[in-house]
C-alpha cells in the first residue's frame, strides 16, 4: 500500500478529500433516531435511586444512529477499501493487474474483494480455514481469490507474505494505515451532514483496530464535537481503554479474547493511536460488559427493528448502561442534554450466530 | 363496534377516507428496494434448466417493500385499529368511558391497547394464559387491561362476552369488520403513492383473517395493479387458496396449524372474504412451505438487514419461490417485467423464537 510519508495529512480536511474521492462507490448510509431508546438513556439508571417521574418526557440524551449496517457488504468497511483504492490509483507505483492482498476473516475481506472487483483489479485475500463456510462464500462472491491459512496471527501473516512475494500485489491493511482511517471517518463526516439542522454534542463509536474512531476523531476535529471509543471489557478486549488511561500512554500490542463482539478482538493500531491518544482527538474510552452488549443488541433488534452485528452496538451499550459514562453527560450535557451520534458499524451477522446468543 | 351496515361503503374512496382519518397517528413507513433480492427473483428458478448467464442485469422483477415492520407497535394492525376508534368516535351510540375489548395474543392486542390510550379509553384485551411474557407485558405497556382467558377459540370468546357485559366495552375484532379492512388497506395506498413515478403492475400481501389482504385489494380498485394473497401452506394453513380454486368458493371457516407464519394461523374471515373471492378483487392466491419461508426470512435479515417476523415473508417467498406465480409473472410481464410491492407486515418476533428457528 502508499507509503503512510506519502499520505494526505491526517486532518479533517483529508477526510473531507476522501469523502469526495469515494462517493460514487459507497451509500449515503441513512441516519435513524429512536425515541423509545432515547428516553431509556436518558432515565436514570437502575442502580442510582430514580425520582418519583423517573422518564423524562424530553429525553436528555437523543440518539442519531449511523446505520452503516446498511452500508455496501454490511459495514462501514467499504469506505475505508475504497478510499485505499482510489488512492492506490494515484500512486505512480501502483501495478493495477497484480492487484491488492489482506489477511481478514471479517469485513475487511468483503470490503477489500468488492472494491478490487468495481476497479477491475485481482484480490488475494488470505482467510483463515476455519472461517465460516458463509464468510469464505461471501468473500468468493465478490470475485477475491482466497488463500487459506492457519489462524495465527504469524501464520496469517506468512501466508500474507508469500502470497505478495509470488504475485506483486499490493497490501490493504484493515485498520493501521492512514488511507484506511480517512476513508472510514467518512461515515463521522456524513453523520455531521445529515443531523442538520441539529449539531451534534459528541459521536460514539466502537473500537477494535481503531480506524473508525481515529477517523472520525479527525472528521470532527475543529468542530467541537466530542469523540468517544467503547470497547468489550471482556477478556482485556478494552486494551485501547486500559492504556488511555494508564500512566504511560502506551499501546498495547496484543490482546486474546473471545468477546461476542467479534470485530473488536484486535489491539488498536499504531496511527489510530497516535490520534486517539498521542494528539487527544478522542475524549474518553468506555467499556461494557458482555451481557450489556447482549441487551443493546436485543433492543436494537426489537425496538429499531434493524439487523446489526454485536460489534456494531458496543457504543450503544456504554450510552445506556455505563454509569460513568451517563454521569459524564448528565454533568457536561446538563438540563438542554446532549444529541449523541452512535455508529451502528455493521450488519453482517449469520442467524446460526444470532440464535446461539439467545437460545440460552 | 360499529353496525357494518352504517360503515363506508367497500370502496377504493372509504381507504382514501379512512386514511385521512389515521394519518395524524401512523408512521407513513418507509418503502426499501433491493438488487440482490429483485436479481433473485428474475433468475430462473433452481428447477428449470438456466440459459448460461441466468441473471439478467435488468431484473424482470423489481421489489418494492412496503415496511410496516417500522409501523407503531411493529405492525401494520395500528391502522386498523386507528381507524376502528376514528369511526367509533363519530358513532353516536359509542360510550368511550366503558371503552373497547377484544381477544388477541398477537399485533392487534397491541394495536388496539395503543389506539385506546392514544384517545384516553380504556382497553380491555382477552389473552390466552399461554402467551408469552414479552407479549403480556408489550400489551400491558401500552396501558390495557389484560383478561387472562383459555386458549381455544370459545374460551376466548367466551372470556370476551363476559367482560364486555360487564363493562359495556365495544368491540373490536380483528379484522372481520369493513373498518379494519378499510384501515389495513391504507398501507397498500401508501405504497402505491410512494413508488412514483414507477406504477406498481401487482401487490402481493399475506393472509391471514384476510383485512390486510382485501383492505389493499380495496385501495387497488380501478388502478390496473393486480392483487395477489400469499398463505403458508403448512398443515392447511393455504384456506383461502384452497376455497378460491374451489368448485363452491366457499369459505372455509376454521384451520389448525402451528405453521412458523404464527400471524397467519386464523381462517379468513367472512367480510375479507366477500372482497377477496366473491367481487373478484384478488387475482390469485398462492402458497409457500415452511422452508420457502425460512429461506426468504434469512434473505431479508442477511442482505437487507431488517428485522421481521415470520409471517411478513410469506409474499415475499412466493415470489420468490412459487413456481406458479414466477410462470404467471414471466407470461404477464413479458421483457418489461413487473413493479411488484410487497407488504413486509410486522417485525414482532423474539430473538429466542428467532434463535430455536435458525439454530438447528
Amino acid at each position: 500500500m502508499a507509503d503512510p510519508s506519502t499520505c494526505p495529512p491526517l486532518t479533517r480536511a483529508s477526510v473531507i478529500a476522501a469523502h469526495a474521492l469515494i462517493t460514487p462507490y459507497i451509500h449515503r448510509t441513512p441516519v435513524l433516531t429512536n425515541t423509545t431508546l432515547s428516553q431509556l438513556a436518558s432515565a436514570p439508571l437502575p442502580s442510582s435511586s430514580p425520582p418519583p417521574n423517573s422518564t423524562p418526557s424530553h429525553p436528555t440524551i437523543r440518539f442519531h444512529f449511523k446505520c452503516e449496517n446498511l452500508q455496501r457488504i454490511g459495514a462501514f468497511k467499504a469506505r475505508g477499501a475504497f478510499h485505499a483504492l482510489e488512492r492506490l490509483k494515484l500512486s505512480p507505483t501502483f501495478n493495477p493487474s497484480a492487484g491488492v492482498a489482506t489477511h481478514s476473516s471479517g469485513n475487511h475481506a468483503q470490503a477489500l474483494a468488492l472494491a478490487a472487483r468495481t476497479n477491475g483489479i485481482p484480490a488475494h485475500i488470505v482467510m483463515p480455514h476455519i472461517s465460516s463456510p458463509a464468510k469464505l462464500a461471501a468473500t468468493a462472491g465478490y470475485g477475491a481469490r482466497i488463500i487459506p491459512s492457519g489462524s495465527t496471527s504469524a501464520e496469517r501473516e506468512e501466508v500474507t507474505a508469500k502470497v505478495i512475494a509470488e504475485t506483486g500485489a499490493t497490501l490493504v491493511p484493515p485498520y493501521d494505515h492512514p488511507d484506511i482511517m480517512l476513508g472510514q471517518g467518512t461515515a463521522g463526516l456524513e453523520l455531521q451532514e445529515q443531523v442538520a439542522p441539529v449539531k451534534l454534542d459528541a459521536i460514539i463509536t466502537p473500537c477494535g483496530g481503531g480506524g473508525l474512531l481515529s477517523g472520525t476523531a479527525l472528521s470532527c476535529e475543529g468542530t467541537g464535537i466530542r469523540v468517544f471509543g467503547a470497547e468489550p471489557s471482556f477478556e482485556g478486549a478494552d486494551d485501547a481503554r486500559r492504556a488511555y488511561y494508564s500512566e504511560t500512554g502506551e499501546r498495547i500490542p496484543s490482546v486474546k479474547t473471545l468477546t461476542i463482539a467479534d470485530g473488536l478482538r484486535t489491539p488498536v493500531g499504531a496511527v489510530p493511536w497516535s490520534i486517539i491518544y498521542e494528539r487527544r482527538l478522542v475524549a474518553g474510552m468506555y467499556a461494557v460488559t458482555e451481557d450489556q452488549i447482549k441487551a443493546a443488541l436485543r433492543l436494537v433488534y426489537e425496538r429499531m427493528k434493524v439487523v446489526v452485528e454485536p460489534s456494531a452496538v458496543v457504543g450503544l451499550a456504554v450510552a445506556l448502561f455505563n454509569e460513568d459514562f451517563r454521569a459524564m453527560v448528565e454533568k457536561e450535557g446538563g438540563e438542554k442534554g446532549w444529541d449523541i451520534g452512535v455508529i451502528f458499524t455493521g450488519g453482517n451477522v449469520s442467524l446460526e450466530a444470532l440464535g446461539k446468543l439467545f437460545s440460552e
